[in-house]
């Protein structure tokens, strides 16, 4: 495989739509469980009732600076289906995701915004191995990350944001925090401890937060048609993201075929 | 920043030991929630009973068949502890982790296995916000990151494993899904679909819920004494994983640090 092939673009495109359900990763293979072990909660999908995208984008905002990326976009969503649902939103230990901050307790890994997508789309669609009525919560959450790599961000404005100077707005290619954060540190200057950065994260959250619930109220209106964009095991042979050239430049690895 | 300084081994003994807590990745600045909008379950610790590493680790490996990496590291400790305690673990919905599979639907971030780890670690004592008691949570999550990347791995034999051939070991030197794979894959020779890659991974799997019950076992008779061991926002400025070679080769670069 050679850098031309598997640019971002190139790998995008040649990746193409793939079937969701079981092929989405190419895994397969689950087994069922024994019906007296299954709780309650693992019934899906979740009631929902539809949520206001701009509002749930303010909470995540705001919740940021309390709970961080991850779990502040879990709570954007949760806290409101808890008035207006009830349970299971109730017993969900909503603030025990804070340590999604960072990339997963500040290694850098998956940005939090994207984890509390996916997150939230799977507790409530449920997981593939539950039906395929129960598809959309995986792709929406896989959909989201692609988004989150081809989208400059932040796109979402607060109403009352902290900061007040303008902040930057970058394409991080990748959905991992720390190419995220430092492609946007390295376009703005601002350290990484700054207000300006904090704030940047914080709108990043809210604009994840904010295209979740998009997709969220589409899929309850039966208009998710979307199919998982990204399917790097079927197609490459491996798990991987979209920018292997970003880590491998010229030097892309390719995964033994068979033995 | 030269290569030469910031090698794996040299990064972890510069990072050395820091304090855990609100400095744990330097972001701070959490602000308390109303009382009334704070689920029960989200009150910390939660009621732990020692678990047998060996048998959770037996879970996990059969439970990978089933649910795949992350929630069968979710499940093998959260299903003993259904029974051993009942709630808040009843209600958890162990199986919407299915989406950790692949390192996140496929995309080759964080490993599932230590997802789950982390996922469990932080339900269970509590995320840092939560006051100095619960930072052992992201604690211990974040140290099986860094054993997990420093281990060649896997180190759990089932007692009847399905494959029955010599499975390779191999050192990820990453807490990422792709790289810990695809370093396995080129080691083996076996591609991502071979009985023998689906069988390594869940038996690290069960490696990693081994480490995690040891480490939550002597957390419970207050034995557990580690502090975070990997602090890159403190000691480079940016959240990273520890191998920034691997990807950045000579050109690591050099963080903002004011402006």
């Amino acid at each position: 495989m050679t850098e031309d092939r598997l640019s971002r673009r190139d790998v995008l495109g040649a990746a193409g739509v793939i079937a969701a359900g079981a092929a989405f990763i190419g895994l397969g293979g689950a087994l069922p469980r024994a019906e007296a072990n299954v709780a309650k909660m693992e019934k899906w999908p979740w009631p929902y009732k539809k949520l206001d995208p701009a509002k749930t984008a303010e909470i995540a905002y705001n919740e940021w600076y309390r709970v961080f990326c991850g779990a502040a976009v879990v709570g954007s969503v949760f806290s409101q289906l808890r008035e207006k649902v009830g349970e299971p939103y109730k017993s969900f230990p909503i603030d025990a995701f804070v340590f999604l901050e960072g990339g997963m307790a500040g290694w850098g890994t998956i940005c939090g915004s994207n984890a509390g997508a996916n997150i939230v789309s799977n507790m409530i669609i449920g997981p593939r191995i539950a039906g395929p009525e129960c598809e959309n919560g995986a792709v929406i959450g896989s959909n989201i990350m692609k988004w989150y790599s081809e989208t400059s961000l932040p796109v979402y404005m607060p109403k009352d944001p902290r900061v007040k100077t303008e902040i930057a707005k970058t394409t991080s290619d990748s959905p991992l925090c720390h190419v995220s954060v430092g492609k946007w540190m390295k376009a703005s200057g601002y350290p990484i401890g700054s207000p300006e950065r904090r704030d940047r994260c914080a709108r990043v959250a809210a604009s994840v937060a904010y295209k979740l619930v998009e997709d969220l109220n589409a899929w309850k209106d039966g208009k998710y048609a979307e199919k998982a964009a990204w399917g790097p095991v079927k197609n490459f042979g491996i798990t991987a993201q979209q920018n292997c050239a970003d880590c491998h430049g010229a030097n892309i690895p390719a995964p033994p075929t068979g033995k």
